[in-house]
């Protein structure tokens, strides 16, 4: 299956899709000092800070959120004209499959103010999936999100590449900067240079990784009054719980007025983007995901492929 | 000292001076909705939401920090004309001195991203002294950051008020509930509020608090270049110690090539705000406080009043 995956020849990193999002934006400020820290010999490494006027005012978008820009049909409207559908169309053509300077994979670099540690978020691809159990096997902290591509719609930056993935740390407050998580998010982007490298290269080791995934079956929004207004919030037992079993009954919301909402789901699942503050606006408390082990096998032993229980 | 201060008439909380601090914000909703939770038999309790533009978009401010916009020659510009200036009139002349409704106090209800507990900031005047000596001989977690009224230049909107104080809870992210701060706040206001109905009826009990302050004496800045643009982020060891000790040489900023700073003042300080999100813009990594031990007597023995060492 490796072969179906020709050598990469070029690798996007892409910080400040969302401008209050400071970790990968000043990752991306950095590198574009010091690009040798992620320049590798057998494949062009470049950085993009993908939405510089969000940047600059210290906000998730200016007219829209640019990493919901990207739908094909969206791209290929002439007519959109806010500020981020013009920009989604700039960095289309430049690293899009038609681009000037395609990228073969992207690397889109995200904070959270949810308590998802240090998560990948990728779609099944089996190449995402052999680099996730790579990135895993190295550091056992890094979490695997899956989220379709029918769930993403398609819309977010890394779709406009066969191998985009996301990287998502938190708990980070928007605006703000924290060491400890542009530490291990540059270490996990230079863990994931090592195995495109590697790949290159045909060196990749023989490895089986009982890979453990968290495949997103859906969200839950805000208990809201018929003006849309919040009515409650995230209960205190689930706040920053992010990957932990939320079992039927459980409290998951808190009203203002001191009373506690119970998950009314049929089977234990676990949540991930609890009380991230972008998504407010978006109708969704948190995302729902399904626990699954799987095994991936690297290397020699290739036909025991990425398979969901 | 205590018949200085005649019965209070009216107390204004105020929510939402910085619309992406839901805390405050969604505290003076619910009051709204239930106005019995803050009714007291001997003083009028109102509420504001004082920022409404810049809460339906969730940001700090429209044109300008509304919180910097009370000082008495702005207030009497009448040329002033940014969304925060003409509000900040409109609240004066209801709430001010000279207003329709002049508050005696004023609580304003703010959130941090910097771990600063549950905090009360007020100026030194001796009857907000004996406030927060209450409330933290009712609730030890309450920390009290003395702010002289020279510090704030008197352009907070508490200021428009001989008794106005600020309620700070933290760690919370812009844009964010969380459940626990929320009802510690709630929690907060009612002790407040307590004090002043026992304060007009004069049935304070006698008691001697040994309370602890921090007291403001500077702020520091990131380092920068010469474009203003931050060259270090707030060094691990640090982050989220607000209130705990700094010492000459200890690491305060870490580059983003990994190098320490050490912090290069000559004594031992206490910073609080320590990477709070809104001041990045203001050139404040954090400020700097000494810690103090301060007497308050209250009730009886009301001679030995507020005395710094």
């Amino acid at each position: 299956m490796t072969n179906q995956i020709p050598p990469i020849q070029r690798v996007l990193i892409v910080g400040g899709t969302h401008g209050n999002e400071l970790t990968g934006a000043y990752i991306v400020k950095k590198l574009e000092q010091q690009p040798a820290q992620v320049r590798r010999a057998t494949f062009e490494t470049i950085t993009l800070l993908a939405n510089p006027e969000a940047f600059a005012t210290v906000r998730r978008y200016v007219d829209k959120d640019l990493n919901r820009c990207f739908h094909q049909l969206d791209l290929q409207d002439l007519i959109c004209s806010s500020y981020e559908q013009i920009r989604a169309r700039e960095i289309n053509s430049l690293f899009g499959a038609d681009g000037k300077t395609p990228a073969d994979v992207i690397i889109d670099l995200h904070s959270t103010t949810a308590n998802m540690g240090l998560t990948m978020i990728t779609d099944e691809n089996p190449f995402n999936f052999r680099l996730v159990a790579y990135l895993q096997s190295v550091n056992p902290l890094v979490k695997v999100y899956i989220l379709p591509k029918s769930a993403q719609e398609s819309s977010g930056l890394p779709s406009i590449c066969e191998l985009g993935c996301t990287i998502e740390v938190g708990p980070v407050a928007q605006g703000v900067l924290q060491a400890e998580q542009f530490q291990q998010t540059e270490a996990l982007i230079d863990t994931a240079l090592n195995y495109l490298e590697h790949h290159n290269r045909g060196v990749i080791s023989s490895f089986d990784n009982a890979l453990t995934v968290y495949r997103h079956v859906g969200t839950i929004d805000y208990p809201r009054n018929e003006l849309g207004e919040i009515q409650a919030m995230i209960h205190p037992q689930i706040q920053f719980k992010d990957y932990e079993p939320l079992h039927p009954g459980d409290p998951i919301f808190l009203t203002f007025g001191g009373k506690a909402i119970a998950y009314e789901g049929t089977s234990t699942v676990y949540p991930v983007f609890i009380n991230e503050a972008a998504y407010y606006e978006k109708g969704i408390a948190m995302c729902i995901t399904m626990k699954q082990q799987v095994t991936v096998s690297i290397g020699r032993s290739l036909r025991r492929l990425a398979s969901f229980s």
